[in-house]
């Protein structure tokens, strides 16, 4: 209930509340593993459960959180769950919550340094330490030309950079006249599709993004690339961009950064680097060999709500040339002017994204990386990196199955010899069977299983179940077949 | 500390930190009004107390809250202050905060429906809802042809509005081939900063963004626009978008609705309604003349997180043709198809923004409506704008000062008499003093002071105390000058 006068939630109630939510998740994450992972709910049934209309007076924070467990529990698919092997992981963690609750309850908004200097000022130190922890090219510090950001997305990332590489290409006149059709940018078959998004919002069009083909591990392939670019030169068109992949969402797959990059460097193109989940890996030095190449980079990104326990939305987003990007979203208008502003001094991350507001994200990623240190997020990074490896070797070593692509970190692309659809009816029973949730792709034409180790408490025993759930279906795909071949007419 | 072993916070841990940080929280809100309103540290103030480099080992969550109150703590500027008069308000609430934190626990990722079907129907609920809460037009139902969708701001909004017009006109061609610089769109020169950033960002370009002159209350001439519109067609372009404002950022001036709701049919245009602050007050049905027109509207927005006691980020968009604004954005990679999706009986929200990834944002704003019912919420905003108009009668009954708009609403723009410079040491030594914090715009060319009424725990002698220590920054100036000319030589 609330302060009858006011309507407000006391801050005993608050208290009180708070306690209480925090006991249920905690109960929640504790109890995780007996719901199955995949939501079974069929379409309509929630809103089904929902009365029609708001109520008019107030209703208790108990009779709430009866509906969460009662409505929202069953329809929610179970990203926390250590049984979640599906897309990629969107991890959280304790101290995520907690970072993450902090910032809901001071309510600030960072869209200016002077709206909370603090926002800004931990945000630009917090990308400043994962420079290093990462080991990035220095460039991409604050302290040097460039400097980090925290984006939602990496969609939203890309679609910044692939603007900062248009403008740059036109010498900032799109902006002001609009595209003219002869901005050309590219990626590879196997990039993620929110660059072909990207480019339909850059008022680029998906005609001018060129998808180039890949090698037989699905990585682009830098010759054809060049002879690409060099084509588009010859029409009179404007290659302004590429982005390569460290990781790609299909299968892990890793572009060739040195020649790619030594490309874009030849021919003036912006160079983005997505890292989406990978990106993480590169905290252990026997990880980082795939971002090699990265000093050819204008800008990179990795997100930390996939694969380092820091709650969505937090992707970390860097320029190698600050100026570039903040030159293409920059805005002033009087009423958001400031004498900081003014001054120069400080950073006002509304002209490094798409949105003017913003959430003081940087809150749960520091209270992350103190809470683990480097050396906690880097035990967590070897051992997913450890149990698919071994989930890859029991694959390979089972005449049944064989592994689709290389399984350079936490990703495991396998199929069934026995064709598409029995892949398929593999993956339908285990993700109708709540025990475990993968998903797939297409590798070559072939429906492809994929199952990505990154969920913040999966353990040996929980890989250890996936692959012999996936054994036993694979056993009744092989009895249902010996049935229907003896019970075949002659 | 965290587990030896794994390095994770233990379930117990969550518990007593979590306890610890509601408490923070609840202490926070309790001694808000301690603080200066507007962060006094100094650029670099803030990293300068921070470490160089990550910690190697784990830290101690009693040491993370310490670092919050010694260091963070004095570079927040405080949006949740009841002295906070700046911008528009960014308001939060008990309710607001819990929801968001049952979001961040539950962690999950709603991309697609099947992601977490709760997250996708709870979401098109709450929004059928405010349908009705707001009275707004039948055909915003998700039930009809068009629905609703969380944004994080208006500033996406307006972006996803703009492209689905883009491809409206196009015939959905500027996705495939690029913009060719013919699409126009119009605004107001009071419209928000986002329309032009949305127009970078299109491919659009600002040269094809008219700003249409305003009335003496600062709305968009209708006249004027469809003028304008005429030139444009006759010179062979293509005019496709109208942004409308209910309720402006700089004066809170209310653009007419069905002057150009009717221009917008005539021509073809999508007219997009801008009322991020304003429309809040549609909840109350005194106040909803402002969005009389808003039948003639393709999509329209509002930010529960502004005024409607809803943690940012929430930003409410509905559009009357979701197919326009799915094809706009739609893009479904192998990775991503499942039975749902494919059998079309879904909301996939991938497809109604920017973005892949998604929070699940509609709990916050599930917890407010049924904490707060629609009658507390219209109690706050019917005291909001009493206290505003409150304020309005004294500054016009004050001889120093004028009154510079209309006040529609809950923001007063006012200004002292003696000019710019006047104005301009009211604000400074106002903002530098703590008390209150308020920002400025300028209107006519004048520097003008605005004052926002919409913090959630504002009341009636916050805004006396304001009016009270604006009159002595005033009387000081009189005082001053007063001084100036008696010691002025003859």
């Amino acid at each position: 209930m609330s302060d009858p006068k006011s309507f407000h939630m006391t801050a005993e109630e608050f208290r009180r509340n708070g306690y209480a939510l925090i006991d249920w998740i905690a109960d929640y994450h504790a109890r995780v593993e007996s719901f199955p992972v995949l939501s079974q709910v069929k379409p309509g049934e929630v809103r089904a459960s929902l009365p029609a209309h708001p109520p008019a007076q107030p209703e208790s924070f108990e009779s709430l959180l009866k509906d969460v467990e009662r409505v929202i529990l069953p329809g929610v698919t179970h990203w926390q769950s250590p049984n979640f092997f599906a897309y990629f992981p969107c991890n959280a963690s304790g101290p995520g919550i907690l970072g993450d609750l902090l910032s809901s309850g001071l309510g600030v908004q960072g869209m200016l340094w002077s709206t909370s200097p603090a926002c800004t000022e931990l945000e630009t130190h917090v990308l400043d330490w994962l420079v290093g922890m990462l080991a990035l090219p220095a460039k991409f510090l604050s302290t040097s030309t460039g400097g980090g950001v925290i984006q939602d997305t990496a969609s939203s990332a890309a679609l910044c950079a692939l603007l900062a590489a248009r403008e740059r290409a036109t010498n900032y006149a799109s902006n002001k006249k609009g595209c003219d059709g002869r901005v050309i940018a590219y990626c590879s078959t196997q990039t993620h599709s929110s660059l072909q998004k990207a480019a339909m919002i850059a008022g680029i069009g998906t005609d001018n993004l060129r998808l180039i083909e890949v090698d037989e591990k699905f990585a682009m392939r830098p010759e054809a690339l060049a002879r690409q670019i060099e084509a588009d030169k010859n029409a009179g068109l404007l290659p302004a961009f590429v982005c390569a992949t460290v990781g790609t969402t299909s299968s892990n797959a890793m572009d060739p950064l040195p020649a790619i990059g030594k490309i874009c460097r030849e021919h003036g193109l912006w160079m983005h680097v997505d890292a989406a989940m990978s990106g993480t890996a590169a905290l252990c030095p026997e990880f980082r060999h795939f971002q090699n190449g990265l000093e050819f980079g204008d800008s990179y990104n990795f997100n930390p709500h996939k694969w380092m326990f820091t709650n969505f939305d937090c992707n970390c987003f860097w320029v190698a040339d600050r100026k570039a990007l903040i030159q293409t979203l920059s805005i002033l208008p009087e009423y958001l002017r400031n004498q900081a502003t003014e001054s120069g001094a400080v950073i006002d991350y509304r002209d490094w994204h798409i949105q003017l507001g913003r959430r003081f994200r940087s809150l749960k990623l520091w209270f992350v990386i103190r809470h683990y240190g480097v050396e906690g997020l880097q035990y967590h990074i070897r051992e997913h990196v450890r149990l698919a490896q071994e989930f890859a070797r029991w694959v390979g070593k089972d005449q049944r199955f064989e592994l689709a692509a290389p399984v350079p970190l936490n990703l495991v692309c396998f199929r069934h010899r026995a064709g598409d659809e029995a892949n398929q009816t593999i993956m339908d029973r285990l993700n109708c069977s709540g025990d475990l949730f993968l998903t797939h792709t297409k590798l070559n034409g072939k429906l492809t299983l994929r199952l990505c180790i990154g969920q913040t408490h999966t353990e040996q025993r929980h890989v250890e179940n996936a692959w012999k759930r996936i054994c036993e279906e694979a056993a009744k795909l092989t009895s249902a077949k010996a049935q229907r071949d003896t019970t075949a007419p002659a």
